[in-house]
């Protein structure tokens, strides 16, 4: 078996064996399978798919290629969260601490933000003192005392996925479902909780554009987890405006202690709970109906707030800054954008939006730039508000005015007023579970 | 415009700018293009094909890569022969001569054999002291005074398709008409003749299986031609069994003199004599039943004949050995192949045939293997013969005993002896030109 004949199988639309896979994943993983033939392969990959149970074997392979997390020093049954990317997601650092107040173990391992969508662990940083880089074994001892904790993905976690997604970035290779599938599932089976909570965003900030091709992602994703022995579903959700207010590190970071301190957006924290409930479903707590009343009572008896404070000061963080939000680093320019015209807010580019906040200076363009923890965007107005020309729609947060001239620009080209009120789609779409797909009821 | 855009044109089914072709082969020509992004672009290719207009500029952006042959110090017009790749194929010693001594310039440059087709070069080669590696002045010279020479091409001819090739051999995108065609027609451009005659060969021992397939790679060949402005035709040929009966460097040499001299195996002096008309009609001399008349005449009184040995003395060839075939090397053993039963030669693998005569020292496995130029086979039946049991088929000519085991095997294998008569196709299917494909009528 030669890497050319696996090339050749995969063009001709063969089902690869598990042998080929193993064979793949090893050699480009250690370097003897050359980037050429390796972007073949994901060409050939693009055009005719991979079946469920290649995709399962071809990301247990690309987990495998470096560092297993082993969390069985943590008693219970541990539960993760995935999303899929967005913009103003702050729903990790309410649905974490929810989950952890009920007993149940969140040892999660996150990512930074680059283009558009922001990243868990830069948010996190935006709270002075707070650390994400922790030895394994002090992430375990805070899970095992206080049942969360947050860090960045080891060095060595799934070291052949960041070498094909780094290949694919580059050959037009990324728009594979079953690519992205395996390359999100190989870090979440590598970090080694039983249960995953797949958050897939669609819409016009999402990677997804549609509800439909969530779905597919999705149920490629929760087939991975399934067939590797991992408890998993699946919910689709809406990305076609941001999440909640703010959008920026420290922004997200106040408004997820809104929702934890029970002033938060209704919206946000309903779809907070939402996911909550179903985290806690997967670690078989309850039924879904009483683990939505169980994470919403985890809000109210403040028991969630708790809990998020105990992990910021188990990771160094600085805990008087949750109680004190104006503690946290404070912008030095804003700018207010307006609307041009009466009318509904029809609709918001979220990807455009996202894309203001890294022009303020709340995302990097490249691996290497800084962030400033202060800057980004704080809405006035979402889709479906009415609007008289003038009104605040949106403030915007940075350091210097070039930046706010260019995310205003920008946010103004985002923001579409119509004279015609929109039909606002729901936040959850679907729920997917190996069993299939069914509409979501938010009851 | 950058690489990755113009991969992902293409994998998205749009036809590439002249600029965008221009980019990739100068810039992987150059390096500054990587193979991983090359592949890439080759494997959508082979899914999504090119336009006619697309290959052509490809093709002729290949060809500039390096030496662009310039014939223009040669008189009249030149006209070249190139065949796809066959068992057996000496009819460039017969062809060449013919039109030569009809006035027509043949200036060609031509290629070593691997695999299981033979190259000119190797059983020119076989004649001694005859070099094929001449500079471009005295290759002219020898073009102007005698009107026709054969060399190897320079070693900068088409630098980015040996570099593409060598890519696309290794990632199983070899398979592409688009890419086949403009490979072989970048070497044929830069090669500088005015006219190219193609002989496209389909059967088993070709790289089209299939009329249909030599068809449409045919078909892409003359419009890339045409589009650059050389006048250029194909003949779909016959190669579901060898062509003549001899395979091997100096046992081929041996069988074209014989049709030179008059005396070859009537089909394949019609074969000859048909090839040769068709590049006398391309350059001009006349309509096609003169040229054939013509062609057959110039093997009639000896000018052809002549030709060949004026071109052998002109690059510092033995001429004795034209006259007395008993001076080529000779070989140190033979074995005869008998039929096993009685009945009719239904098939012949031809490609099988081919790999026997490797096996027997007449081609190589790798580039770096030497040739045994007595080495080979010949058959003295062929597809319709019929034959008694332990009749001789073939006799089989090498230095070691190990491979006339190993031949005579693969010949066994190869040749299908059957109750039932088979139908022998013709060996001109049809003729495709600019106009479009006619079959072929050989009157």
């Amino acid at each position: 078996m030669s890497m050319y004949d696996i090339i050749k199988h995969k063009r001709d639309g063969r089902e690869l064996t598990p042998e080929e896979l193993t064979e793949f994943v090893a050699g480009f993983s250690e370097g003897s399978i050359p980037d050429y033939q390796a972007a073949a392969l994901c060409m050939a990959i693009f055009y005719q798919g991979m079946t469920s149970r290649e995709t399962a074997r071809f990301t247990w392979e690309m987990a495998v290629s470096g560092d297993m997390i082993d969390l069985s020093a943590i008693p219970g049954t541990t539960v993760d969260k995935h999303s899929t990317g967005g913009v103003g997601d702050k729903t990790t650092f309410v649905c974490g601490p929810i989950v952890a107040s009920c007993g149940v173990p969140v040892a999660k391992m996150s990512g930074r933000g680059l283009g558009h969508t922001g990243g868990t662990l830069d948010k996190l940083e935006s709270i002075p003192g707070l650390s994400i880089e922790l030895a394994n074994e002090r992430f375990f001892e805070i899970v095992r005392e206080i049942g969360i904790a947050v860090i960045g993905q080891s060095a060595n976690l799934v070291p052949a996925d960041k070498k094909l997604y780094a290949l694919r970035d580059v050959t037009a290779t990324v728009d594979s479902v079953p690519l992205i599938a395996s390359s999100i599932m190989s870090k979440k089976i590598a970090a080694g909780s039983d249960c995953i909570l797949l958050d897939v965003k669609c819409g016009s900030g999402a990677f997804m554009k549609t509800p439909e091709a969530a779905i597919e992602l999705a149920q490629e994703m929760v087939a991975i987890g399934t067939q590797v022995g991992r408890r998993c579903a699946a919910l689709i959700t809406d990305m076609d405006q941001p999440l909640g207010m703010a959008i920026g590190n420290s922004l997200e970071v106040i408004e997820a202690l809104d929702v934890l301190k029970g002033k938060g957006p209704a919206d946000l924290t309903r779809i907070c709970v939402e996911l909550a409930a179903n985290m806690l479903v997967l670690a078989e707590v309850d039924e879904l109906p009483e683990c939505r009343r169980l994470a919403q009572a985890q809000i109210d008896n403040g028991h969630a707030f708790e809990k998020f404070e105990q992990m910021v000061a188990a990771q160094g963080g600085d805990t008087r800054v949750l109680h004190d939000t104006s503690l946290f680093a404070q912008p030095q320019l804003q700018r207010v954008v307006s609307a041009t015209s009466d009318g509904w807010i029809y609709s918001m580019d979220t990807e455009l939006c996202g894309r203001a906040s890294v022009e303020l200076g709340a995302g990097r363009r490249t691996k290497e730039e800084s962030i400033d923890y202060a800057a980004g965007i704080v809405l006035q107005a979402k889709t479906g508000s009415h609007v008289a020309a003038g009104d605040p729609i949106a403030t915007l947060y940075a350091s210097h005015e070039r930046q706010l001239d260019e995310a205003a620009e920008l946010l103004t080209q985002a923001i579409v007023i119509s004279q015609e009120q929109p039909v606002v789609p729901p936040h959850f779409f679907a729920r997917v579970t190996e069993q299939g797909v069914e509409t979501y009821d938010e009851a």
